[in-house]
């Protein structure tokens, strides 16, 4: 079997790391209990293990491709997708009064998760309805709902968003696409859009675009952007496709990994569409789908995180080596730090997603603000530490296997070229650091101090087991303490320049505050000593990101243009 | 220009930070003054530039194929070549007896580097002929070396490295392919051997392969391996390309990246070959011949940073964007992080490099023991060094483009692809750590102490002009002692489990060390800046690295094989 779906790893974060039990403590959530979790992720991960892991190959051999306009997907990918639908993972968060299952987003975050891990390409297109669901949820009017919410949340229509436009990367601000009112009470939507993930697919029976997009007279930048809501084909008096809508794919792009997963220039001549939320507000709407999505992504790069450690601990544990006393390369020192980092890195990574997944659960549960605050904070590190987590490990994967690595063959290189745009789409990884220490310190930094006054509680709770382990994390997380401090009392442009370590530093407290509690739950088991490998060994980079960040602009902004370029 | 050579860096790093003034002063290398030095690098730079640079992009998107049993080669590679092989740059060093130029391997290792960031595929073909002209030079007979050693030299011929079998991976004791005497001095060569790199071509006139191959009644093990010479096509009477060998290509690999150069699965059936050197000591030759290539291949790794570097520069540059203060995305802070943490990155490992060449320069023209010890430990850190400095800087540039850097045609993912190998081949860059910490410490650190002692001078040098970075890199340099005094202390099992991170460490301060030295020389000028954005912002990282390898063995090594499948 070419993927293990990891349960018994959820059940110990679940149960002893992420506090997942005051989620279904929660009326909201009280039907999934612990049991019914493990129900739900064991069949989901039998799915993921059988059905969709033989695709991830596949995919990559095999690419999307355009044939006449219409997308053509990868063999066996509409399979793949029909068991997903079927299985009602398309969605599984979604609210049952549009079919949802109304599970927890934590649950959700585990089969994502999965499905990541199992064939990442394919997981894109229920990644992207998940957003679009979440959208709809929110801001569209009851009538969209009912159209479409059911049609989506089952699979039969898949979901896409449309922001990026060739002269408009990260600065959304600057699109072009405009809305003409028809009269009707649609608009008639004209532009191009590019970077469209699953832009078209040969398996569901509509594409439903949310697409950014300019009405007359809208004043320039974010503010004067709204929504739309365009299909594939314009459903019927039935609510049924249709006609087909004035729209179409023009070109595929050629990526470095995804060969799987369509990636779509999109153009929009005229295309019949509806407002979602209100005009000239779409940010708004397009940010709840973007926020969803930002954890979805964070958690693509532990899947796939997970994926490429199972391939190399394979690999490693049938390599025949003479010379190590293992009898294979497992038996080298530096074989087993590059298995154990990759190990111990995807548990923090997973960690902290699952620990963002119940904050967001919390909040929508309690609509309490300390867990709002929470979510707020955490969804950037677990996008970012996720993804960079997601990169690192499928490098190490490609090392362990030493020069098989290098050939395409073996699958190892497939994970890295997969994998490296999650750190770009959904907001840059750069671009998440900025948000944590600039938007999610705006309250002084009492959502992070709080966080941290966790971390201290988990290293007060295991000095007695485990005293010098708790005392580094503790000293860690004073450290993260001062350099916060110190950043919040910097300007926001002194912050922005360490933001990217700062989150690094950030997410590595958190993850040994994780080891640890795993350690305490199984005292004599392998986790106690994986927490010490963590602890002892990973942590202390902590040091040289925090201050990287406590250093400020002046050192970086001092380097001009002219003196890179020199 | 797709790429420029870096003239004025090299022109800084042999006057003022790795004291080339003193390879000239020899009296080997007497005729190799600064300006003779710098006249040799502007020429092979425009060669770079103007033939080279447009086949990076040619090699990836026309491969090299194999084509009834030969290797077409892609399209421009072989003007490509031969402009390497008109301006003397297949190797410049080679003795001028057999047609070099004799130069310092200082000059050979800037050219390498050039090359290298203008097309690596390409690259690696010299980089093998250079690497079997070394091991001919110090280890062939009389008659093999007059017969070989001009052809290959002026690069009518081109030479490969035959280790791999494909049950021995980096244990090269364990290969297996057959070396039979013909009774006239010649030997019949029968085996496998995989991951031939430049294994054949359509552009020389001969390829020769030198061989590990074992003799009847050979002992199992490294001790039991001889080398043997085995030509494309037999040398007629006149020294000219005669009968075709016995041997041939039988596939070539579909890899992540260097798809302009081909690696081979060679088969030799009874081919006639010639021993090197003597009967059971074939792994001293190829270690000669590894051990050049270990700077050859650090040195790709830079080059690739290099090219990079520019590449991402030149995007950063021109893309627009409204909310800069520059107008451009290089106004952003966290972009101008990246640009810079790639420069500065890229110089220290350039500096690195460079030291490790002069060090091999001073010992081969004054044989002093310690330089020879210098080059000895100076090997494996800029091989691991720059490697993984050329994998990192190629990352980040993907990460500069945004979107663009996932799509190929923007060309920056190649890099990414293309280097990734360098941590692979010529021994994993976790061989090369281990290199350090073992061999290179059992002179009790006397070497390594040496280096730092130089290192701690500099730091004096610069406390006037530079007080709070020359105390940053005395602190770092003083924990490097203390680590490497620790590491002396512990059994080989115990120090390999910190032999990467501790190599990093001790890369990371040489970097800065260098950086200073180059601040000294330009106070005013953007070294300063750079050097103060790498001490302040990079040089801590060091921390966690010594750290890691201060832990020695058992919290990692108390992690069963059980434990992580867990």
């Amino acid at each position: 079997m070419s993927y293990r779906a990891p349960l018994d790893s959820y059940r110990l974060l679940l149960a002893d790391v992420v506090g997942y039990d005051r989620v279904a403590a929660t009326d909201r959530f009280s039907e999934a209990s612990m049991e019914t979790v493990e129900a739900v992720l064991t069949e989901a991960g039998r799915m993921c293990e059988e059905v969709l892991a033989p695709l991830r190959r596949q995919g990559d051999l095999d690419p999307a491709r355009l044939e006449n306009g219409v997308v053509r997907t990868s063999k066996g990918f509409a399979e793949g997708y029909a068991a997903i639908a079927e299985g009602g993972w398309v969605a599984s968060s979604a609210d049952p009064a549009h079919g949802g299952m109304g599970l927890p987003l934590t649950v959700t975050t585990c089969v994502n998760d999965m499905m990541s891990a199992a064939c990442l390409a394919l997981q894109l297109s229920p990644l992207m309805t998940q957003g679009q669901i979440e959208a709809l949820e929110h801001h569209a009017s009851d009538a969209i709902k009912a159209l479409y919410l059911p049609k989506l949340v089952t699979g039969e229509w898949a979901g896409t968003m449309n922001l990026t436009e060739p002269q408009a990367g990260s600065d959304v601000g600057a699109l072009t696409t405009r809305a003409e009112p028809n009269g009707d009470g649609s608009y008639a939507i004209t532009g191009q859009k590019i970077y469209i993930t699953w832009g078209d697919n040969d398996f569901t029976g509509n594409v439903c675009h949310l697409v950014l997009a300019r009405l007359p007279g809208a004043v320039p930048g974010t503010k004067g952007i709204s929504l739309f809501l365009v299909p594939k084909y314009l459903p019927d008096a039935d609510g049924n496709p249709g006609v087909a809508n004035t729209l179409k794919v023009v070109s595929l792009e050629h990526k470095l990994g995804l060969h799987g997963s369509p990636t779509c220039v999109m153009e929009y001549d005229g295309a019949t569409g509806w407002l979602v939320g209100e005009e000239h507000d779409g940010m708004r709407a397009m940010f709840t789908m973007m926020n969803n999505a930002r954890l979805g992504v964070g958690v693509q790069g532990i899947g796939v995180a997970e994926g490429a450690f199972q391939h190399a601990l394979a690999y490693a544990q049938e390599r025949k080596q003479g010379r190590s006393p293992e009898g294979t390369i497992i038996g080298h020192a530096d074989v087993r730090r590059m298995l154990a980092t990759m190990k111990a890195q995807t548990f923090a990574a997973r960690a902290i997603g699952l620990a963002t997944a119940v904050a967001i659960d919390m909040a929508n549960a309690t609509g309490g603000a300390e867990w709002t605050a929470r979510a707020a904070l955490l969804t950037p590190i677990a996008k970012a530490f996720g993804t960079d987590t997601g990169i690192e490990v499928a490098s190490t994967g490609v090392q362990v296997h030493g020069g098989m690595g290098y050939v395409e063959e073996t699958g190892a290189a497939q994970f890295m070229r997969d994998v490296r745009v999650t750190a770009i789409y959904e907001g840059t990884n750069g671009i998440q650091a900025m948000d944590l220490v600039g938007r999610k310190l705006m309250d002084g930094g009492e959502a992070a101090y709080r966080l941290m006054d966790e971390i201290c509680t988990t290293a007060e709770d295991a000095r007695g087991a485990f005293p010098d382990l708790a005392e580094a994390l503790w000293q860690a997380t004073e450290d993260l303490r001062e350099t916060t401090e110190a950043l919040v009392a910097m300007e926001p442009a002194a912050r922005f320049a360490g933001a990217v370590p700062f989150l690094r530093g950030f997410a590595l407290v958190l993850g040994a505050g994780y080891h640890l509690r795993a350690a305490m739950a199984r005292r004599e088991g392998g986790e106690a000593r994986l927490a010490r490998f963590y602890i002892e060994r990973i942590l202390p980079e902590t040091a040289g990101c925090l201050a990287h960040a406590r250093s400020g602009a002046d050192s970086l902004m001092a380097l001009s243009p002219e003196d890179l370029v020199a």
